[in-house]
């Protein structure tokens, strides 16, 4: 008898979730990502600020399936569907299709820089581990010109960071580039005046972290500006022109670097595949996490508009693992015939880091701060990361960091491309 | 009393010798580098094979002198002099000049085709970081490309790789390759039949490393026969057509990588400084390093043609380093007014690994081969990695590829730039 064919769409903290689930059981798995590594985006920040490598946080996707017969690792794109005919079309082969019993859409979010286009070539996103790579090597670059100018004046827009986007992203980002400055680059520089080192960040509500707890945003704000970062709430970024920044305050910022972590939307393949979607643009699905109207295709994590609460669900790791598998468990009971139940999110919190000694976290009922929550978050990642390898890497190069104030992988460096390159 | 100015260009193996030997002596050093990091060339071929991370073999610059207050470091190009009023032009100030009163050229070579311009678009040199990491990414999406096609026979070029150049470098390589690809991608990718794989190693000359000792060159084509390379003595790269390599015995090639690892050539700053070169294209200098005709210049390393044997001192680092060493050491002698010396090599040796518990060394009048001379190989290229937590990365890193077959850095990686990134 054939088995049915479970085609996933994405290997990041949903879809892998699934294919893992999927594991051994009686289907056939096909999954799909551009990248030959699964990403763990929590900690993308300090490969962009030199703490880590990118062999940390990025695990080979078919090392993760090595052994397991029934799931098929394709790196790849799915450039379109026919969801009547379940196939879906690959960017390596235009002209065939890969059929489909179930199909599983976890593709993701994408940066949304609301019309300001200029941002996308301009502006520094950190989303996937190339952008992680980009920013590292563009801030130890802008130290060095920094260092190349002899004119005090000529060096600020070099060394002065605005970040715009005052969620978990930009706070972690904020602290850690002040300890990359601060901390280790200011030995590394003896010729420049660190004091004119300028870390701006830049958030539209009242607080920073607002998904988080009031009293926690205020927290956070607090060791934020105990760390000399310049806090602006109840400010948006109005627009760019040339190296000057313009906030909604009227304020005028010059600066080589502006980091963009305000605004992700959901991966383009929703609006490829026609699918139905909210205000949100996330595909709407029903309680089993089903798309409306199809029911043989999934969508889950950032790229599916599930209700939660008085909205949507928050585009998180953790409600994209238990959707995804969810729906593994989901397919399994469809193919028995069974009714495939409804999704309920457990929360387990939501926590962030503002640096050495310093966390928030929010689990259930329970606040921490300071040096317990930054304990509790170290936990927590160490064990979410994939590998027993990279959890000790990771490990030993946070102890390096802690004991050593230091962030050694402070390199400048570009892999050349050549033509016709696979 | 003014200080004279050492100003050292390039931060490779001869002139970081040189500057660390200058570091806290009575002159000021300005050691320029168009990467912010040395780069330990010897490990390179275990990046491009998914061994090492680039910051195990890359170490910044500024950390090698921190705290050193007489020496200061530049990521920057010189790409001019007027060496009778002794100053030099850099790239990001080509309308200033930066004055010395010593000038180090310690700019190394670059990759040489011999007229095959081609090849520079096509063919994977592995001389820095960026071509290793551009190879590591090509390897990798050669087999995710093969995987790809259902026809075997369109999978073939994908999964064959010709070597040019059966020095230290392509042997070290073929032998890495071989490893990557048997014991470790074959448990990657079970859709692909790794029987399929050639990897061909063309050498002009009637023996793998010619400058070794000819029985331990004989030892090392029996290895790497043994690890199924095919090995092309006596047999040169006629020219490339599309995907087609062309050797000169008449055999044709079918493949998507080609590897030159078979020429390199003094930097392009010997010609634009018009200094006087040998036939070889490096620069002419007397017994004490100096370039002849400027007694204040110096040149060391890949650049510099020493005379050593019937020939040129070969383009290795422990040459590039003892000279470094000696001409700080010539240099403070000429500023007491004594004789600066004559410059003598003590060849220490050389090495080759053709893969796990094999490689050859000759060490004096001792030749060592397989597994003893892999634990001496493994034992030399420990001590000579910068930096104590390198070293302890590197042989984490080892072990682990030796116990467990597996090379964890399986990643394809780019990092993107942005418009005008400095």
């Amino acid at each position: 008898m054939r088995r049915p064919r479970v085609v996933i769409v994405g290997a990041g903290f949903g879809g892998l979730a699934c294919a893992r689930r999927l594991a051994g059981r009686p289907v056939d798995v096909v999954l799909i990502d551009r990248h030959n590594y699964h990403l763990f985006t929590p900690l993308l920040y300090q490969v962009a600020t030199a703490l880590l490598n990118p062999s940390d946080i990025a695990y080979p996707v078919r090392a993760v399936f090595r052994g397991t017969r029934n799931v098929r690792v394709m790196l790849d794109e799915v450039v379109g569907a026919d969801l009547e005919s379940r196939v879906v079309k690959l960017r390596s082969a235009p002209r065939s299709f890969l059929s489909y019993d179930y199909l599983v859409l976890a593709c993701g979010s994408t940066n949304h820089f609301f019309g300001m286009d200029q941002l996308a070539a301009t502006a520094f996103p950190l989303k996937d581990l190339s952008e992680g790579m980009a920013l590292r090597n563009h801030v130890l670059a802008c130290f060095e010109k920094a260092a190349q100018l002899d004119d005090p004046e000529a060096r600020k827009p070099w060394m002065t960071f605005v970040l715009v986007g005052g969620g978990p992203t930009g706070v972690e980002l904020a602290g850690a580039f002040s300890e990359l400055i601060r901390l280790v680059l200011v030995k590394d520089f003896p010729e420049l005046d660190m004091k004119q080192v300028r870390i701006v960040l830049v958030e539209a509500r009242d607080r920073v972290l607002p998904t988080f707890p009031a009293e926690l945003g205020q927290d956070a704000k607090k060791r934020l500006e105990r760390r000399q970062i310049e806090v602006r709430l109840g400010t948006r970024l109005e627009r760019v022109e040339g190296d000057e920044v313009l906030l909604s305050g009227g304020e005028r910022i010059v600066t080589k670097t502006l980091v963009w972590a305000a605004g992700v939307r959901p991966a383009a393949l929703v609006e490829a595949l026609g699918l139905p979607a909210t205000k949100s643009g996330r595909v709407a699905v029903d309680q089993a996490l089903r798309v409306q109207g199809h029911d043989r295709v999934f969508a889950i994590g950032d790229i599916a508009a599930v209700p939660y609460g008085d909205g949507e669900m928050p585009m998180l790791s953790a409600p994209a693992i238990q959707e995804g598998r969810f729906v593994a468990d989901a397919i399994l009971k469809l193919e028995r015939g069974l009714d495939p139940g409804r999704f309920r999110y457990r929360d387990k919190g939501i926590m962030a880091t503002i640096g050495r000694n310093a966390a928030v976290a929010q689990l259930g009922k329970l606040r921490f701060k300071g040096f317990v929550g930054w304990i509790m978050w170290l936990v927590v990642h160490l064990y979410f990361i994939i590998g027993f390898r990279n959890r000790i890497s990771v490990l030993l190069e946070w102890a390096w960091d802690y004991f050593r104030y230091d962030r050694p992988i402070r390199l400048i460096e570009r892999a050349k491309q050549k033509e016709g390159a696979p």
